[in-house]
């Protein structure tokens, strides 16, 4: 679970990183955005299960995979890279990020013997927090709170972890499984365009008019 | 007390999810602000408290209470039904859902044996802190910091419980108390349409000057 | 080290208030981003030492000061006190509470206990925690993300109240040192309009082609 943990970690801070270095912040900017980002679903985490200081702040690996994933944003990109890619590959890395937390972060409510709506809330919550953070602090509204759909793969992740907690199926044939449907969906949904549906026409009358 | 969080949460989901409605939020974000809306007050409480896992994330009714009145922001709006109206019933709601959290707020602190000076803050905190996520995952200046008297009615109403706590009267008068009072106090300031005093003209020399 | 707590309380409130005064804010809004931005950092510091409740909501002398500080604010600029001076205003004053926070939170972290990178962690979130807020609450982009160099003298200075306790020196001269230390770099920086450096023009093609 560590080495899943490290992953996501790195991940999340290219995440970041990347969203920082568009937004034209200096190279501390960029770091420290992409260390919060990575850290902070794990931080998250462990305030709402009570464990502090939160584990992630008390590890060196930790800070500084979340630190060098970071610098990667600093390269400077390759001819033909254009802004599509970049975006693309935050959308990725993100994916991937809320994939492995959002299982780790779900297995470990479980491991302080949390009931299994609190394990899947703050899986949820352990998955999506980081990138709320990085979407907040660069005032953006958050992606799951966006267009895409983002909330349901974490949710259906984070229940499925918890069937396989309740089943007692092996920790690693769950958390795979968990973090596969997760990246799975949440690509699919990157890849199809799908926007989850919204509300009827509410100011859309307003628009139409022009005022 | 169960039975006036539950009100809280869902009065404050309906403030959250059409927040986010009329932001233009798909229906899973409605339903994800919603939650955070009407959860986001009584999780803040159980940090600053030391309660973990926060006692809102350990149980169905909140979750489902919060995710059903979330839901009732994407019913059409009914013909002639203006945005007035939609801002009005964000505006009442929340006054309702300050009302109950800062009050329940209060006597959980004081349950836990907290002195009075941290159960008014961690009240106020409880009655604000679902609508400041509110506002900043929707990237507007949080109401208590905006305009209207907000913060007021909530301070008053917490130390009204805790001259209560202090006078030895019942619970349910102490609750009723605060609560009847900062929901009269916020719906006359919303009605009066009163704006707290503002320092004197700082930046307005720029303004008449148009630069 | 309480004396200290207090003026980087005062400090952060002015800081904080001034800037809810710039944005046109009324008067309980400056107070309460003023307490906010003073009490803020702490109470991230206690919540991931697990204080609970977080010691500067326990005392009334951090509220009062931290409320009275923020009225300086509201004070009638004097004629000829032009915006650059309110702007540098803030900029020092943050300075200073920067310097005090980290430094307090560091050594707070040691006292529970907390390993050297934790205790270095805590003290950077501590000092930058409260100015965080303020600036997200306000919709800015936090200026820890910014274009100044504001996290280095941050984790300089925790670095050196951790070297202080690692060496065993009194802890007067500890805290001296990391605070004189921070204060002085990040004067220096907003005395010498340094920014770090950035990452090569990533979206400057768009910007030359003016699309």
């Amino acid at each position: 679970m560590f080495i899943l943990d490290l992953i996501g970690v790195a991940v999340f801070a290219v995440s970041g990183a990347v969203a920082a270095a568009r937004a034209r912040l200096d190279v501390f900017g960029i770091v420290v955005l992409g260390v919060i980002t990575a850290l902070g679903g794990g931080v998250i985490r462990d305030l709402l299960l009570g464990i502090t200081p939160p584990s992630t702040l008390r590890q060196w690996p930790y800070l500084l995979v979340a630190g060098l994933a970071s610098l990667l944003a600093w390269i400077p990109p390759a001819k033909g890279r254009s802004r599509e890619v970049t975006r693309r590959t935050v959308l990725v890395a993100d994916a991937l990020g809320l994939a492995l937390f959002v299982t780790t972060g779900t297995a470990t409510a479980f491991a302080v013997g949390a009931p299994a709506v609190t394990a899947c809330l703050v899986g949820v919550l352990t998955g999506v927090g980081g990138g709320v953070l990085r979407d907040v602090l660069l005032r953006e509204i958050p992606m799951v709170l966006h267009r895409d759909i983002y909330a349901l793969p974490a949710i259906a992740g984070a229940h499925l972890v918890a069937a396989g907690h309740w089943l007692s199926w092996p920790e690693p044939v769950t958390l795979a499984a968990g973090a596969v449907s997760i990246a799975a969906l949440r690509l699919l949904a990157i890849w199809r365009g799908r926007d989850a549906p919204r509300p009827p026409e509410r100011t859309q009358p307003d628009e139409l008019t022009g005022h």
